[in-house]
């Protein structure tokens, strides 16, 4: 398969939120999509919503598809590897689970090949759960970390980052421990702050009238620990080491800034800077970016065909806003980019037939 | 003047945000606001906003209002009650600052008449500042803490507590103490731990790449650290030995969760139960509470009209949205209230002439 080009038979294994979004998307870029779940009423409700073929035994699909995506939690992924490889379903295997370094070390230990696999992270998610959940535009402009292990062959890489590109995301390549202290920082560790403060609202002494000052501020630094417990242990015990490590620094600064609470300018101003770090997507300025506009026919699956021009044109999609009038057939899609890559985007658009202005 | 009746004529010292907030929401439900600000130019345009008369200096000002609303920083409120009171504005005083301790010590040091004098604190704000930011539905629905001293006679809080419920507020009443470790937890200490989360954003050693990678819930978390370090140092300094207190805790919290990562399910489940005991606005589960709809013509105040007769019933609004066809001039406001006092609300806006359903 020649580089950049999108696979054109995928088996997605798992048939949860992520792996029938990635089947979705793919669907409607035109790839041929089989799908498998242990649960079997999983893989057919998925099968239901087009999402693609169901296959009941793995067993039978020697060489189904060009790329196997492994959908499953961290400590599912090297089993399920080692089995897939060994009945040869695919020529390249990657997984989308939310930590690296532990399914690439137990497919270390399974001695699975890892010439064909290739870990990677879909940043995407929602609340609800399941193949009814999926949705064709959940990895639309969301970062999908690509992390090849050193035994990974260039060819496996391109297919997955192709992959990628077609569910609509942007890719960002690491290795495994470097996407796993990346994801500490960005949503781990996050996690577990927010939970410690919302501890303190269920603290004893503390009445319904406190909680009636409460405000938009403390509901978004709350929100995320109302994620499920269990779920989110064996996420951060899967990550344990590089999530110490900033819950130690976090907590070195609070105390700081307990015992001398007259003198925390500086963290703030820290904070104030961190916050200013965080790309794109919400609460930037609009400045920073160059926007396209692109005439869209409401029916579906257009949105993700414009993804897939950016993504083939090589353009990270920073924002995107759909203007539509209610009653009338033809929306407008407004595209944030970098300014940079404004005239890319806006060439490729042109050529596939669309009608885009900057 | 009866207890729970509007004070007909106030005063706003101060014409910042919520200064000039609470005078265009009393404008319109027909109280005469006066106002006054050391900026002569800021105190003119919160006029030319129609909020009220500018008075340009308060020694010529005498009896002028039933209640004067002293609209300034925590530190400001103390000497300006002293000189408000020596030229005998007023019959009733209050303050709108972030902390009441402070404020409160310091009316008590200057010898200031505490009888006529109700700290208070209306839970509302935005980005902006400024009388040119003032909005008469800034206080609609949200929280208003009315904070009444030892020596504050009845009267002056039924003052207040009205002018609270004629912004479109509800009121809760504690004393300066208890408030002060209510917006220690529910809104100085989440400011200090965003801050420190998004301040790891800012260390040495992360990558664009990684930032990259964030998502929702990061930007949730550290939203609120993007706000002044200055203004907030201030702020935390005032209130700083509650804000230590819960900071101590969630930094004795983070270090026992960076100690022990497997061992952490027990403060995600706190902190699960925590976000749980926030109420109403946002989030919450609609099916909690009774919704009214009520029919509204475009046009403006008629919100703040809408509130007012929900305030007069006491009922206390949830939450409210707005259903507005674009084109369309009437729209439908839908109003959260817990079950009980649906009719309430339902009867009080038939009788003031609201077409309005369940």
């Amino acid at each position: 398969m020649a580089p950049d080009t999108v696979p054109g038979r995928v088996l997605v294994v798992g048939t949860g939120l992520i792996g029938t979004s990635v089947a979705l998307a793919l669907r409607a870029r035109g790839v041929s999509v089989w799908l498998n779940d242990a649960d079997r009423s999983s893989a057919a409700l998925a099968e239901g919503l087009g999402a693609g073929t169901a296959v009941t035994d793995l067993r039978d699909a020697k060489g189904i598809a060009d790329v196997a995506v492994l959908a499953m939690p961290p400590e599912a992924v090297g089993e399920m590897l080692r089995a897939s490889q060994d009945a040869a379903v695919a020529d390249v295997y990657t997984d989308v689970a939310s930590v690296k370094s532990l399914p690439a070390s137990r497919a270390r230990e399974l001695g699975c090949d890892l010439a064909s696999y290739v870990p990677g992270h879909p940043m995407a998610g929602r609340e609800r759960h399941g193949p009814a959940a999926g949705r064709a535009d959940l990895f639309l402009g969301r970062t999908w970390a690509v992390c090849p292990l050193p035994e990974t062959s260039g060819d496996a890489v391109a297919a997955v980052t192709a992959l990628a590109r077609a569910c609509g995301a942007n890719v960002v390549t690491a290795d495994t421990a470097t996407h796993d202290q990346w994801v500490a920082l960005v949503s781990h560790a996050p996690h577990v702050v927010s939970s410690a403060m919302a501890a303190r609202l269920a603290a004893d002494g503390v009445t319904a009238d406190a909680l009636r000052l409460a405000g938009g501020g403390l509901r978004d630094v709350t929100r995320v620990a109302a994620g499920d417990p269990v779920l989110w242990t064996q996420i951060l015990s899967a990550n344990a080491a590089p999530v110490a490590e900033i819950l130690k620094a976090v907590a070195a600064d609070l105390a700081d800034a307990a015992e001398t609470p007259a003198d925390m300018t500086g963290l703030l101003v820290r904070g104030r800077d961190g916050v200013g770090r965080i790309p794109g997507k919400r609460g930037d300025s609009p400045r920073e970016f160059a926007v396209v506009q692109v005439v869209m026919a409401d029916r579906p699956g257009e949105l993700a065909r414009l993804f897939g021009v950016a993504g083939d044109a090589d353009v990270n999609v920073e924002d995107v806003r759909i203007e539509h009038s209610p009653g009338h057939p033809t929306g407008v899609a407004e595209i944030s980019v970098r300014p940079e890559r404004a005239s890319a985007l806006l060439d490729a658009l042109t050529a596939d037939g669309w009608t885009a202005r900057r």
